[in-house]
C-alpha cells in the first residue's frame, strides 16, 4: 500500500534530505567553493575552463573532462560574435538559478511543476563601461524577470514557488545585493605561464 | 611616414573611437537591452536562448542563429552534470567581462597586453540555499580573482589595467554592487504556451 513519489520535477526526494540530514550531522560538508581559470585569447574574446569543485567534505572530481565556455561581443561591441557576451551568460546565470531553486524548493514541498519559462531583460547605458559618465553604472541599471510557471497549482503556490527563487537562488541573492569580491595581481608572471 | 596601428590587443582602435563620438553626439545611441529566455528541461536541467539585443539605436538581429546554453548541476547536488552550473556560470561572466574591460581600455590607452589569465573562486554555505539557517546567505561569501597580466608593463601600468577591470566591467559592477531586480510571474500561463 505504500506509495512511492521518491523523485518529484526530476528532483530525488530521498537524496534531498540524505543531504539534509547528513549536513545537520556536520554542517562543514555545507562549504562548497566553486572556481574557475579563464583566458584571454583576442579582443572580446575568451575561454573559461570548468572541472573540479570543492563540496561535500572533499574535492569532487568526478566530471572528467572539464566544460569549455566562450566569452564574446557582438560586432556593434567590436567583437566577433562567437559566444554570448558576458551579460548574457550574467543573465543566463540569474535564470537557471532561480529555475533551480523553485525547482528544488518546490520538490521538497511536495509542488508538482509541469513547466517553467523565463525571460529576463536588462537595460544598460553604455557610457558607464566607456568612462564617459562618473555618475553612470557600468553594470545593468535593473534587470527583470518574468515567469510563467505552469502545473496544477493554486495562484498561492504559483507565488510561494516564485518565492522560493527570489528566497534562495545563490545568483538571485548576489546579483540583488553584492557579495565582497577580492582582487589579486600575480606581478611575477613569466610569459610561458601566461601563454 | 605616418605609422598606422588602428588594432591593439585585438581592439579596433578607429570604430572603437566612432563609437566614442556617436555617442558625445547622441548619447541615446548608448543604451542597450540584452535579454534571454530560458527553458526548464528536468531537474537542475535549464536551457537558455539567446539572441537578439538592442543597441546602438536599434534592434540588432545580426546573429543568424541564437546561441543555446544550458545549466546542470553537479551529481552530488542532484544534477545530471551535463553543463556547468549557473554559480560556475556566474564566474564565468564575472572573468569574461573583467577580462574584456581591461583589454578594450588598455587598447584605448595604447597599452599593448600579451596574456591575461584570471582565476575565480567562490566560497557558499549550502546551509543558505537549503534554507536550514537564516543567517547564511545562499550566494557565495566572497569571489577571489587572480590576474596573471603578461606584456611589455611596468608594474604600474599593470594595476592600471587590472583597475580598468574593477572600475569598468559591467558583471564587476553588479556582483560588487547588486542590481534592482524586479520579478513578475505571469498566472495566466497555457500548457501549450509553457510546453
Amino acid at each position: 500500500m505504500e506509495k512511492t513519489t521518491s523523485v518529484i520535477n526530476g528532483v530525488n526526494l530521498k537524496r534531498l534530505s540524505d543531504i539534509i540530514t547528513l549536513i545537520y550531522a556536520q554542517p562543514e560538508l555545507a562549504h562548497f567553493n566553486f572556481r574557475l581559470s579563464n583566458q584571454w585569447v583576442d579582443g572580446g574574446y575568451n575561454q573559461s575552463v570548468i572541472k573540479d569543485f570543492y563540496g561535500a567534505g572533499g574535492e569532487d572530481t568526478t566530471r572528467e573532462t572539464p566544460f569549455i565556455v566562450s566569452n564574446d561581443e557582438p560586432e556593434v561591441l567590436l567583437g566577433t560574435d562567437l559566444s554570448p557576451n558576458p551579460l548574457e551568460f550574467l543573465l543566463h546565470a540569474l535564470a537557471g538559478c532561480i529555475t533551480t531553486s523553485m525547482v528544488y524548493h518546490a520538490a521538497a514541498h511536495g509542488y508538482k511543476i509541469d513547466g517553467i519559462k523565463t525571460s529576463l531583460e536588462g537595460n544598460l547605458d553604455l557610457k558607464g563601461f566607456l568612462g564617459l559618465d562618473g555618475d553612470i553604472r557600468p553594470g545593468f541599471k535593473e534587470i527583470h524577470i518574468r515567469i510563467d510557471l505552469d502545473g496544477d497549482l493554486t495562484d498561492q503556490q504559483k507565488e510561494e514557488i516564485v518565492q522560493f527563487g527570489s528566497s534562495f537562488s545563490p545568483v538571485f541573492d548576489m546579483v540583488t545585493t553584492g557579495v565582497p569580491v577580492r582582487l589579486s595581481m600575480n606581478k611575477k608572471t613569466s610569459p610561458a605561464e601566461a601563454a
